[in-house]
């Protein structure tokens, strides 16, 4: 039982039996389907997005991801190509026809985040960045909330109640991998919060192992065990050549081993009854 | 990378390919089938146990856990039968034939244990009580060695080098949940674990999702994520009468429980190439 | 040693033997004197901010905080008074004479905080707001900049780079205690972090006890330890009534247990050659 | 409020005002004096020994500590020279007259360890070895009990509480440090634990400042912090030549830092009201 059950209204199971479905650009997350979105940590140029997203569409994948604003924890790492970023999403869903999310770390990207894209991403770092989240909750597009690193399963879905509360109930949750003692992974992926997130709401729950292993060769086995825990999607980096990526090159899957993933998982999401 | 990894020698992975097996009472732990060890948290009574026992074996559980000697926080709780707890085990064993795996917290149990068990459990709290490990180095039977709670996976596997290096290479690892910030759940089951461990490690690897999340309900689906990570098998608590139970009523599955929850995992053990 | 200590440019110690004076309203952070900063958690009414203020005055305090935007894990939490708060803050110091801090929790409050404040405080779960700590970074006043619940001293001195780097060199660090396992008390006071962060970062390091450790019973006990360490200042949270405060009352404390606690420290002050 | 405070009996505090005061040959730990138990991590030689024993007793401290019995992670570390190091500790209390305490890691070994030594040591990894808390709780010598490094200070208390209710209430508590996610430190030494455990407990308090950071230039900073908080003792590695130290040489200071330590603490101690 949550403490703060009673603020956790809106998004809230209450006697909803059924996961909300949200559509994210005619397609549907939280239905029968499992909804995956990959594509590259950042987006760096024309070339390396276009490709990208052609080969993860061709091995399945529905939405197309990639960071136009990029949260570094150094200020003189790669922060992203910025509105150029944005510009190459929209050409990289012209080709595809991939609805494309991405993140908007302030208040002040909203407006071009939603010029560009068909879903807002709010990240781990801003997770409890209450006036961000407001502002999305003002938008007319669905959400992406990825759970704070450090955030308990409550934290998170008050923190989906504040978009909720202004007025934007179209809201996905995204396990992420939360920071423990563990050092031979770069973050623990909390698989309990699967299940326990949708026990307590009817929000569709997606599961990112690119962040929530930081090991490459790890993702196929964990995208898999999510899909288990009854992930409603998956979120996965991929990147056309993972050792030049600017950011998270080592987390990052080649298209071909993306691929490979896609094929592995086939059999346990059909176990699941779920399809894509 | 482990940083150990040159002090991981006998319980290193190495260039073998495949799991080792390891025999418990004539059960293979490590290879085809997803073995399920299951029964109470501790020996209350004969008719409890036996009872659990027939319940388990009934819905497919192949090894009997029960422990005679339990680690308990407070002093003041129920500590276990001790040696009564160890003949009811052996008398378990022979109405239903499975094997019985049981825990040592000391050196001083080892005999005893020996004498009654196919399997000796070192729990979590023991992982790195180094003296227990070596004395169950020396003895005839497989070990189960859970992880410590706030252990690494690093240390986890020293810890089993200290039993291999004693002259016992029959060991099972199993991962049982780590302590974190997060609260809704008793322990975060680190699933991330499975692939890492058997990466490094020829070991067969278990899960203990009813540790590893504190919930009954919660079980069943963690049960089902784990043997999509990877798992060689599980450990599951099932108690006649949680509600009475005497220690980690909470966490228990009622034996109808786990009758459906044995039913739920299959398809996703088959969609693993794997059986029972 | 910090792996990024490559990028800790601006922050880092360098050569520079001394900590470095952050001017607050004349006020001088990192100097000779322990500066204690005290207030209440969040300005509910004139009545109750001034009495404060002159209270914690009286006790020795020398800079007036207090929030006027409150970050609220429960969007249906009380969230602060907003401008009117600041207002009341700017009441407050006609009277007192204190400047005052008080937190920006976006980039849009900068303005209105700079209009009013002598100091603006980012919080917590703003650390990694990378956007909030660029824009303070253009402002002409000080920073008082309290590290994330579960961020690394490598990460907090990155995100102090971050400020830096835009232009603002005038920062205080504040360790405010992380999120751990233990739960007897709200988060666990890192005292550590003190001489670490003076050995890397010519930085003045304050402390904040009321935060760290939750209870108020323990704040005075926790800013003694505080001096100790060798912390250039205090952040300590003072309610005239704290059980009927909106926020946080279980960590204020009264202004008469305020002052006794300044009288506790003065000894230990004395005896790190410390003044006020 | 501990949960568990009901089952915290002979060693809460009850309507006790005054800490207990534990006698280790003839030195009283818990009353006005603050008592500094130094020494190396591991006995290596006689010359070691003795030369660090003449060493610590010369700058001020009272207790020698030193290992014979070592827990290390690797089972291919030195695991120290057994019962020829408690020879050797015998020896150096002969020369020095300090009293000596030591660890005793597994029931088998407290025989040899009451044979030589004034003080048993229970380490970190073993304090939820409850068959071995039972046996030292049957001795007749007083228990040094160091906090599990994951333990929160109600499972640390009842752990205490083991001791004591199998007979022996002559209990001296360690706060060592805890695990947590950050890592510029080995471990977070947590000070909150001092004045909690206090207010809970009539047990002495000591706090281990070398395994609570793991950095030799942050002991003293650390060791003079934690009498501020309230211990009334520290446990210190002092080695003759770190740099050769066959364990924990990157936490153990020199004997002429040891002293400038003992001279920097004195100020603060005075100003505690306590001396030595």
């Amino acid at each position: 039982m949550l403490r703060a059950v009673h603020d956790i209204r809106l998004v809230g199971r209450g006697d909803r039996t059924e996961t909300t479905v949200v559509d994210v650009g005619g397609v549907p997350v939280g239905g029968r389907d499992i909804i995956v979105m990959a594509g590259p940590c950042a987006v760096e140029s024309e070339e390396q997005l276009v490709s990208t997203a052609v080969a993860v569409k061709r091995a399945g994948a529905r939405i197309l991801r990639g960071g136009a604003f990029k949260p570094r924890t150094s200020p003189y790492s790669f922060r992203g190509l910025q509105e150029e970023g944005l510009r190459l999403l929209g050409e990289a869903r012209r080709v595809t026809g991939l609805p494309v999310v991405t993140e908007a770390m302030d208040t002040r990207h909203l407006d071009l985040v939603c010029a560009y894209a068909d879903m807002i991403q709010i990240g781990s770092r801003n997770m409890q960045d209450y006036t961000l989240l407001e502002e999305a909750g003002r938008t007319r597009l669905p959400v992406l909330l990825k759970r704070g690193f450090s955030s308990t399963i409550e934290e998170f879905l008050l923190a989906a109640e504040y978009i909720a509360s202004s007025g934007n109930d179209r809201i996905v949750l995204c396990e992420r991998g939360i920071r423990t003692f563990e050092t031979s992974t770069r973050n623990t992926l909390d698989l309990n919060a699967v299940p326990v997130l949708k026990r307590w709401s009817h929000l569709p729950v997606i599961v990112d192992p690119s962040h929530g292993t930081g090991l490459w060769w790890l993702v196929p086995h964990m995208a898999r065990t999510a899909v288990a825990a009854g992930a409603d999607g998956l979120l996965i980096e991929v990147h056309v050549n993972p050792q030049e990526a600017l950011s998270d090159g080592e987390q990052s899957l080649r298209p071909e081993k993306f691929e490979r993933m896609m094929n592995d998982i086939r059999p346990v999401a059909l176990a699941m009854n779920r399809g894509w």
